[in-house]
């Protein structure tokens, strides 16, 4: 019971977290306040609808519940509204929150793969998509090619958290122990990337 | 009997429409004729197709009667052959014709979305990505920042009109009722705007 | 049981010829390792995605069974490891490559559409879409106007060959007989406007 209400206390709070940023992100590239909306919707919940497709589950559980997408709108007229003070957020704290939300939405995105009997190999790329998919929608409507194609270990991380939940849960381990594990490892990894600047190779 | 005719004959009307528009864009925009065609379909019918994968009503209504991709082609088809004549349209007459065929397709996204039990704030929004999904998709295809996020009161008009319907509904209201006034909102807010170019606020 | 196993044989082959002209792709386009992944995933599978996604057959076919995946990875990551000697391939034997995976992918997506009794320009269009999908979704992540828009005849002949299929079956063909006959026809447009230069008309 208490279980249940951490998660969706982490759940909702991801979702605010993206939201500001997409906000954020819709605000520096001059969008109107309907794009900011937009931009909050789809950068905190996209992820999740993809996913959702991918598995059958429709509608998305984002436009089952009320509560996501009005936290996202809050969240984005809020940041529109309040654009200076939100401004003053450092950005370090951001990157901290933005990593938590990732691992938060890769676990959870792989524990509903699993959910629905999906193999291990789709319910990792599952989690993975909905850790990364709502940024990668963000940057197609603003036409910059996706930033986690690109460079920084951002879906790499929510790929090792994913798949530490899949592999935990196939041998065994308590659900909870394996999405704590694979969540930390997630959030380690990626924030170790953005202090220490580590990058994947490429050839180009 | 009478009234499902006039949706019919209406539904198929703004088909026309957007699917005239997408070629165009595609003309200008200097794809081939394959290129015309594509868009002509996605313009037309692209938003419907979105709102029937969220409300998970596959396949989408627009693969299942071939009535309206056919539509969509011919009108591509005619644009491209016929481009010339196509030309001396008046814009305003578009512009006007447009805005009638972001109003039907708003009410008529909202309506669907409400007959497949979705929650209002979901209705709403189902309701504006039908109406504005098609050209959201042809921005993404010619590589611009989708037009609605930018400026222009056009999804917002969508969103009120689906609004309207659903409130409407919501309240009692007979449904022809709602539709025609959400309908009727949402045209003349769209050609108030373009009229006295109103915008939305932004910040940068 | 032969047919089956060439069936599978030919559509496990097209995977790979896919995935490794979207890693060459993301590789080109200076992506990273996860990228040259992602890119590798997407030409070689988002095609059949999208196509499972319209049906509403779901989890699409491509995330049930987990040797598409693999295979689509493990070209991705030969490709970004041995690329100069992948680059040695000459472009002569990837085109021909190319166009007998694009003629394999509209065929077979044409065939499950009609297996899901979809209609048959429907049937034409998610075969068109099948082979066709993937690429669209590269350009997309890579910020082109996708290349299948613009020019050369290559949706062109998919569509041709999905035609031929669809139209086949409908005449009573026998399903081998219509899937050939496609298929090479397909191949051989392809083969030859890449050959000649064909182009189709436009306008601007």
């Amino acid at each position: 019971m208490i279980r249940k209400h951490v998660v969706l206390a982490a759940d909702l709070a991801g979702t605010v977290v993206f939201a500001i940023e997409g906000a954020n992100a819709a605000i520096h590239a001059g969008l109107d306040l309907l794009g900011v909306l937009v931009l909050s919707f789809v950068v905190a919940l996209g992820g999740g609808i993809v996913r959702d497709l991918l598995i059958g589950d429709t509608p998305p559980s984002a436009l089952r519940d009320w509560r996501y997408p009005t936290l996202a709108f809050i969240a984005g007229l809020v940041t529109f509204f309040f654009y200076t003070q939100v401004a003053v957020i450092p950005p370090a704290l951001l990157t901290t929150l933005d990593a938590a939300g990732l691992a938060l939405f890769a676990v959870a995105g792989a524990e509903k793969a699993l959910d629905f009997q999906m193999g291990s190999l789709s319910a990792v790329l599952l989690g993975t998509i909905t850790g990364c998919g709502g940024g990668v929608i963000r940057d197609l409507l603003l036409t910059h090619v996706p930033m986690v194609l690109v460079a920084n270990i951002y879906a790499s991380a929510a790929l090792l958290g994913a798949t530490i939940v899949v592999v935990g849960r196939r041998l065994g381990c308590p659900p909870a122990v394996a999405a704590v594990l694979g969540g930390v490892v997630c959030l380690a990894l990626r924030l170790a990337a953005v202090r220490y600047n580590w990058q994947l190779p490429r050839l180009a």
